[in-house]
């Protein structure tokens, strides 16, 4: 790992990242973290790419929604409260962080089914192209989807191994829709979405961006950039709760170019109406499918409310400095401990995480999470630490960086105890 | 309405329904409605096939999901908790009252999104043919999933008005896959599962069956009956909770013989090893996408937990019980007020409600809930009641059908204030 030479600059120390957290600034966000409850004591979570933190109104939601709702409204609760328009109303709260217009966001069903809807979209409206073209290093999610339609016949796919191959790979006119992840979530290398999204419509196709690993964590410009797809997932930065429902985003020049691949009440112009015969809905309900998960989007909405008032550029340039620190902090901390920096150094080029390459990085992350440090690791060697730019504080990441150092320091990863595999 | 006459047999009274709860034939299940939340005193609730009951247990799952899985936790909940799991262990724990195999049943997503997969799962299966039978007169979600596909080329539609009908539509030899409902969403009626699915089969076709109107409330054999493929709501009589997710059932002999039509990493051979290529996971896991709704999943459990225990010839002779007893009181107490029984006579031909015609039923509805009996009007002209086995007692269908009476004879329902259309 690169070291940045001590005699330029003097050694972050704890109480620079006291007076980094404290930075006017970002003091307004900074304020925001009291809207999250606290995790427990001398805990530090990295882990807003897999599980973001609980705003503190959740647990009261949850009682109200289970008691006054279910409990006591039951039935009533579809006319007496907004479960049915939840899907809209968490879509519009979360819309500004990627650069939508509320209208144009849903928040329904998994990534993976949502991913699966709209690269069935972009095909639909595409025909007679039919080809499919995915990076073959991707969520491998992604990839089944691709893989799934393939082997139905619905789809050609076209693998890449990397970027460069992109161009060759539109050079045919025969493609559809080219599915890429903004953010890897391994290296958390962030693409050019702009010059991207570009490059393929230039070919005529359209481009299906998966923002799991950036929304709630980094700026993203879906209109700036001309973007025709978007899906991403509701459970890491954007704090929906475990296994929270995603979202998903088509440009309103696509919403209505087609019939939803998969059609259900939701999506019907008239729902209630209980019509005979399907008609999708204006615009982006057409994309809803099945009924609203009250109890899921209840959790949800309690994070949607805080998004409501943050403001997207103050959001990246506290992830900004937050992760930049993180960087340094393991330049210098850890200088000769045998990691390897994994993410781009340019904070335009990353996403929501840090990583770093280690070939114990299973280990090393089940010891940091003995000494109440989480972070996760992925096949084959990565380490990833995530700060969420609402609650983690500059001074969670030196001590979290003091702790790694500890653990590779001292050999203890390689005991026994701390082979288990992680998820 | 037909009206037993008085000659024959007593007209029941509310100690006669207060003696019928304490029978001992059903004192078992009777015990259970302990593990339920009570609703609001002088409310009864007639609305299970809408949203079921609450199990008591509920508010202090999801508090300690809340704070222990999301606060504490976060990621490592995957790997402390049972979330990974929870599609298996709740389809496991509900798969008796269908008459399935554990392993056969899973819960995720939604029934909208449930019903294209197995349609998919079943043209999949039959090709070269390719014709999805629908009834005209279904839940129109059931169609609408039909019609998606046939809109996108992947099926062709062929409506029936009546099972009447059904023996000509198959007669081609081209049929895939035939859609039924097991249970009328709006009159009850519920068909011959072991007599159609035969007649299908016969045709060499197979059928998907849609129990959202049964399952919990009716018991339903379909091993018994040799089904193909089965969908159903959670939020209904299972008790998962406002929008939970839905089940799904695939025959072991239908399970591995194609991809699914939704891949994702959740029905990987092996989700964590994030492998490129997708590989279906053996036996019914392969119809998971996305990742598990571990919020919903939990209030889903408290349920699941009671399910457990719960014999389902019991379950079935609780509810009829209550429901021939619904229906004896309407006769009774509602004669010559206009309502006319719009379900079968004969439990066996019934699903979990009981359903009247009337021209009012929407402001009756309205009107009813406003004197603490809470029921649902469907378009246009069922007034539906439906009984939860587990929860609902004799003296409530007493005082239900007293205050129907009361709205009815006093003509109030026919005030401006009822006028407020139902969802």
């Amino acid at each position: 790992m690169r070291v940045e030479p001590s005699a330029t600059r003097t050694l972050l120390d704890r109480l620079v990242c006291e007076r980094l957290d404290n930075a006017a600034s970002t003091a307004a966000l900074h304020a925001l973290r009291a809207r999250f409850a606290a995790g427990p004591a001398g805990m530090v979570h990295l882990d807003a790419n897999s599980i973001g933190p609980m705003p503190a109104e959740v647990p009261a939601r949850m009682q109200q929604v289970v008691d006054e709702g279910w409990r006591v409204l039951r039935r009533r609760g579809w006319n007496e409260r907004d479960w049915l328009d939840q899907p809209r109303n968490l879509g519009a709260a979360i819309a500004h962080l990627i650069g939508a217009r509320p209208q144009d966001v849903r928040v329904a069903d998994t990534t993976s089914v949502n991913h699966y809807k709209l690269l069935r979209h972009a095909l639909a409206v595409a025909a007679p192209r039919r080809v499919v073209i995915v990076q073959r290093e991707v969520f491998p999610s992604n990839r089944y989807a691709a893989e799934g339609l393939a082997h139905a016949g619905l789809a050609e796919m076209r693998v890449i191994d990397g970027l460069q191959d992109l161009p060759q790979a539109l050079a045919g006119g025969d493609v559809a829709v080219v599915s890429l992840s903004l953010v890897d979530y391994r290296s958390s290398e962030r693409l050019d979405m702009a010059g991207l999204t570009r490059l393929v419509q230039g070919h005529g196709a359209r481009v299906l961006w998966d923002l799991s690993h950036a929304a709630g964590a980094v700026a993203i410009d879906l209109q700036g950039c001309n973007v025709d797809l978007a899906v991403g997932c509701g459970y890491k930065y954007l704090c929906g709760g475990p296994g929270a429902p995603a979202f998903l985003y088509v440009s309103p020049a696509l919403q209505e170019a087609a019939w939803p691949a998969l059609c259900g009440w939701m999506g019907h112009a008239d729902t209630f109406a209980f019509a005979p015969a399907h008609a999708p809905a204006a615009g982006m309900d057409r994309f809803l499918v099945g009924t609203p998960a009250v109890l899921a989007n209840t959790a949800f909405a309690a994070a949607a409310d805080i998004w409501r008032v943050v403001d997207p550029a103050a959001l990246d340039a506290r992830h900004r400095s937050l992760t930049d620190t993180l960087i340094r902090l393991l330049d210098e901390q850890c200088a000769g401990l045998g990691l390897e920096l994994a993410s781009p150094r340019e904070h335009t080029h990353r996403g929501g995480h840090v990583a770093v390459r280690f070939e114990g990085a299973a280990p090393v992350a089940q010891a940091l999470s003995a000494r109440g440090v989480v972070v996760s690791a992925r096949k084959p060697d990565a380490l990833r630490m995530a700060a969420h730019p609402l609650t983690t504080r500059h001074v969670d990441l030196w001590d979290a960086v003091q702790a790694l150092r500890q653990v590779l320091h001292s050999g203890e990863w390689q005991e026994p105890r701390f082979a288990a595999p992680a998820v």
